[in-house]
């Protein structure tokens, strides 16, 4: 065993340097690896599946709402990323500039996107007459660029990937109703399927996407006490359309300007992943997207039968949930730390013994919790303990959460959370920017998102005046 | 009718003007849209969808041989660029080069891959140690931007989406083996899937990939008898492996250069789709990747229980095809023409004298030919009737490419063909450049590939010294 708890050791605790434990991990995992360019990482096999698996999940819930993918170019010409005043001041900023193609000087520098609304708006403008062209509901997987002056791999890159959805509307209602529908997805998403229990809310003025009327988010609490925003949902109202010229003939014959939404998430959600749910010996992974479900290790592969058996438990498996059998030559210990730090939610062992009693041994990844199984009910008993995995995972999440989640009623009781205690602290605001740049300059917790009217205090937390909003401040990737 | 008619009527004959029956098809069909972007273009949904299938088709393939998907960045440094010098020679004047990040001058300039075999180079150069880590079998799913003069949507674009497969070996064999069982892959998916007859063979030192020791391809013949690249798979040896030093302990603990391949197929592909099988009423779409492969057209939507059995046989097809019903307000004839154009393989018709009887009206896009079908039948008869599209289909591509290639056996022939009949032509080749260029100069036709030792002559077709090789000559995309 002693190189299995070399391999452990490897990882820093989580306790000693939160941080290094989160690169040893991404590292260690083999979920990616630096490059040769400046905060742009190569996305390995096993990082690039659960992406896939997420990307999977979300394109099936946007098509089942109606959404169809699109591609939109790479590259957008400067004039067009300047037609929305308040969409270019936040972004060009962090953009790359094209200059030169092939030997020639550009007459105009093209940025890679940061994001894609100017081409979406610009596509629209042309495709859109009249209200019978109405609803557009577009979505695109792909990277975009912005230039950051510090990264981390997933939270923070040059390049990401991530979907953007693009949608144009009749009515502001019916734009604000995909608004709030696409958080609900992405809500649903991460409880449900990634087991990370979330805050939702609007952005404050200041914390909202450039261009946008409205910004919603979702927020989740890291291992850490960091808050990560975990996507984001805009309404435009007619803003973009205006800059933009998209108007269409609307059921009284009148022109009008579309109603706007955008929407995304990114690879960024699985730094999310690897600080909501790791552990000091690695990855912990949410069943419904981890790329092996089940890892089968044999015990004594040399032995009689034990390679056949471990093979028909594969067979018995593979299209039950995404299984694996590990028949390398390391020994089963080596196996069990490696695939424990890769986040395999569950671990089916087999031996001589076992094989005697028609029977495998089942131990869950979020508990260590063991089971033994009969082999005739594994098809029947392993979806259930994906379920459970998932459920406890989630209840860990949640009451971590909660218990990293403190009510401030007065600035002294804010401050002295906030110095102290890494987490959320939820505390009414008067609504004023000035207060809330005071916060964020006294204590480096930001509005992370206002989810409803004052009731926490009728007093705003910093300034004392009548309080408008309750809002969940923390400190944030 | 006159709106069907209209509609029919607005795109080009082939014979009129092939290109412009190509471009009003792409655009017609909402295939693509112009973008503000030169050479860059918007893949609109039923374009996007037609993609995604293709993806879905060929992704499935490349991991049941066992290739894992990963994603390298989009930016490669010039200076690894230029550490290949055929590669950087074949790509440097026609990349776009990232000057400025954010507001600052870059140090060193970033190109926009335009392929990514120094990212994976550089990649498999940090991680390949041991024979145990080999073979690296990775493919990546993105976009390329390539700074192309002149371009046409599909064909050759600026940016243009693709898959390329990148894989690392112990021995030049398996390379080899690799590099050859992955045309194969193209070879069949073309075959099979897209109905489209392709020839396979080697390109001519002329005609290969900057960097490859051997590159194999497949041509597709088109409509207009000029051929199409369809996909590509190469062979590089060592040569990479030295430029970027990716070497490795062998089986004798000795140290080694690995042998790599790399193979693409690209958004190409259905340019190639559109001119194989389109005709003048539009697409033909073959039914694999066809994004709705039955279209449902209500007659007299207003008349009691037409709606509802359209969508009752929506229901009862909607698990075994991909199927839609139009039951928009538009006319009978207008869908027909639009569905048509549209490339649906199947339409189903479906009146109140036809639902007294218990059937409908199927038919087939390819040929025109019109059955019915009873209701408790579709079930079955669809998916039978779909597999007759595909090899009617494919049969009509076969007979006009046999009936478009010539052979020559000396050079008056090769002229008269290659200037009175559009098509490929097949003729033996001493092996050396300048015959080649005589010919390219001389006709306008390319090698397309070399698909065996000398056969059809026993002297060049150009220089009448002793021939080599027979190979596939054209004009080409």
């Amino acid at each position: 065993m002693s190189k299995e708890k070399k391999l452990v050791e490897e990882i820093t605790s989580m306790d000693e340097d939160f941080a290094k434990w989160y690169t040893d991990i991404v590292k260690k995992a083999e979920l990616m690896d630096y490059s040769a360019v400046r905060g742009c990482m190569v996305i390995e096999p096993y990082g690039y599946a659960l992406w896939e698996n997420i990307v999977s999940i979300l394109d099936k819930k946007f098509k089942d709402l109606g959404h169809e993918n699109v591609s939109m170019p790479l590259l957008i010409p400067e004039s067009l990323l300047q037609k929305e005043k308040d969409h270019v001041e936040g972004f060009a900023p962090e953009v790359a500039w094209v200059t030169h193609g092939g030997s020639q000087k550009l007459q105009e520098p093209l940025c890679i996107r940061p994001t894609s609304e100017t081409m979406f708006c610009d596509h629209f403008s042309k495709k859109i007459h009249s209200w019978r062209d109405l609803p557009k509901l577009y979505n695109q997987w792909c990277s975009v660029v912005r230039w950051e002056k510090t990264t981390r791999p997933f939270l923070r890159s040059l390049e990401f990937h991530w979907q953007e959805g693009h949608t144009a509307h009749e009515t502001p209602e019916e734009a604000m109703s995909e608004t709030k529908q696409m958080l609900e997805v992405y809500a649903k998403f991460c409880e449900e399927e990634l087991a990370i229990p979330i805050i939702k809310g609007r952005k404050t003025e200041s914390e909202k996407f450039s261009g946008a009327e409205v910004t919603y988010t979702i927020e989740a609490l890291m291992h850490d006490g960091k808050a990560l925003q975990s996507a984001t949902s805009h309404y435009f109202g007619d803003k973009f359309a205006k800059a933009f010229d998209i108007s269409f003939q609307n059921r009284n014959n009148e022109p009008e300007f579309v109603y706007q939404t955008s929407w995304g998430m990114t690879t960024r959600i699985i730094g999310g992943i690897i600080m909501v749910h790791g552990d000091d010996r690695g990855l912990v992974l949410p069943p419904a997207v981890a790329p092996v479900q089940v890892i089968i290790v044999p015990i004594a592969l040399h032995k009689a039968g034990v390679k056949e058996k471990s093979e028909e438990i594969f067979n018995i498996l593979k299209d039950v949930c995404r299984v694996k059998l590990d028949d390398s030559d390391k020994s089963p210990g080596w196996k069990f730390a490696q695939h424990e730090m890769r986040g395999v939610p569950l671990r089916l062992e087999l031996g001589p013994r076992d094989i005697e009693k028609n029977q495998c041994v089942i131990v869950r990844r979020d508990n260590f919790e063991k089971v033994t199984a009969s082999i005739d009910d594994l098809r029947n008993c392993i979806p259930e303990i994906l379920k459970k995995v998932r459920n406890n995972m989630y209840a860990k999440a949640v009451d971590r959460r909660n218990h990293m989640t403190y009510e401030a009623k007065v600035k002294e009781e804010f401050y002295n959370f906030a110095l102290n205690n890494p987490g959320f602290i939820k505390a009414s605001w008067c609504g004023d920017e000035k207060c809330e740049k005071e916060i964020k300059d006294g204590t480096a917790f930001t509005s992370r998102c206002i989810v409803g009217k004052a009731d926490i205090s009728d007093k705003c937390v910093n300034c004392e005046r009548k309080s408008k909003y309750d809002v969940y401040w923390a400190k944030a990737y």
